[in-house]
């Protein structure tokens, strides 16, 4: 491999690492809070990059996205009000718009040069932008959640970058707390919860602070996603309400396309692996 | 990266590569039949490579020596007489041999070098290499099946390498002809199909041959192995007789440890994305 022809992402703690061959780099800045990198590939289409780690590629990104909005909104019983902090790269928030139910969405992401190099290379992601119910804003959203007034939101979806570095604070006790005291009744946490080969301990951290955070119901979902760590992405929904149900029969009639998702990917992606149930003794 | 700290496999289809960081290589040698190495990795223990590609590491066998096994044997109503062609390194085989009503279980793999190096390199893997059910023969596999004699064998596992090289001929019409013709009333074969991501033309074909050859049902399961390619791997399961249900409470009550096969796995692995669905008409 001439290494000026792939962009390569190396994982310190698993001793492992993806590459995918580029074609050229096509953008690279350092922002106010992060160094943002775009690549055209070879087969994935673009690629953004951010502080070395691969965020989405065109050709994959619909795993990750569907799966952290659709299993959540098909979960809570009526959905109007969802937040995704996080999430510049506004492929949530096109998921998330998808459901009738929704009457407004609001992304905050604090890093508004996510959002405008998405607009110009994953254009596709960006394609419900201008729908009405949506709102794009530019600040911390630990803040924003922080500041927020009981019973102002009935979906977080936490869209963020690893651990380190300016997301390091939407894995703590203290932000899931915030989140609870703002959500409504029903209302629910879904939060990228990285791989469950490469990152047990983190996942069992984060159900932990959720549970101290009086999060009732935990549950831990399993999906493909290709330019992460290991290939196998998990994502944690933390809610007030049982998890026991969802909505399966309006799932199986979904009036909007997916590429991944559907009912039956939904409740399989519920399955909790032998090693796994053993760790968290589900 | 330094290169001679990696071992690199990069898919040329794909144009994406997968990375493992080795503290030493441990073996390698040409074979009558391919190119062997081991090397032992930083954090993925032991790692077999033939011809280039990845095989087999100790950390994370389990998902796939797990799921080419148990779904197969808990849907065949009474499993007793196993084949696996290809295999060598005897971990389908001792997982195979977890079930009680296996009486005979055959591993036919052409190169008895990769099965020798197993025993020195993977001796977890080749613990129930011992049980008097057990055979192990090195032997071309293709033939062996196209010798067979009418209902010789329940269930064949091809737990081969990629279709190129030695393995080519079991991605054929003709060998799923052979086996259809030695298979039992219930009999099936399961057999690795790659990723849906990278190799969905490869699955339409291997499932367009399997009908051809006379198997009337057919079932695409999909799992992580986070050494394969996208790290989204699936076996597809070609059977005589109807794959609408497996032995569901027999899996919920399985006397046997497994590290990611549970029954709610086996279910879930069963749900078809929605692409996959929409490419195959299902």
């Amino acid at each position: 491999m001439n290494p000026s022809e792939w962009f390569t992402e190396q994982l310190p703690g698993a001793d492992s690492a993806f590459s995918l061959k580029i074609k050229k780099k096509l953008h690279e800045e350092q922002s106010a809070f992060q160094f943002l990198e775009i690549y055209e590939t070879e087969t994935f289409g673009n690629l953004m990059v951010i502080d070395g780690c691969t965020m989405v590629s065109t050709r994959d990104n619909f795993f990750y996205h569907e799966m952290m909005s659709h299993p959540a909104l098909y979960t809570h019983p009526n959905p109007k009000r969802v937040w995704i902090i996080g999430g510049g790269d506004c492929g949530t928030l096109k998921e998330v718009l998808k459901h009738d139910s929704v009457e407004h969405a609001v992304q905050i992401d604090i890093d508004e040069r996510v959002t405008r190099l998405a607009e110009i290379y994953f254009p596709e992601l960006c394609e419900s932008n201008g729908d009405p119910r949506a709102e794009l804003k530019f600040i911390d959203g630990i803040k924003w959640v922080k500041e927020a007034e009981p019973n102002s939101v009935d979906i977080i979806i936490v869209d963020s970058t690893d651990p380190v570095g300016p997301a390091e604070g939407l894995f703590s006790k203290a932000f899931y707390h915030d989140c609870f005291n703002c959500l409504s009744e029903h209302g629910m946490v879904v939060q990228q919860s990285e791989s469950a080969l490469y990152h047990l301990k983190l996942i069992g951290e984060m159900r932990g602070a959720m549970a101290s955070a009086g999060f009732g119901h935990l549950q831990t979902l399993f999906f493909p996603q290709c330019i992460y760590p290991s290939g196998w992405w998990s994502a944690t929904i933390a809610s007030k309400a049982s998890l026991a149900k969802f909505r399966e029969l309006e799932a199986a009639n979904k009036p909007f396309d997916t590429t991944y998702y559907n009912v039956d990917i939904h409740r399989a992606a519920l399955a909790q692996p032998e090693f796994f149930k053993k760790a968290f003794s589900l």
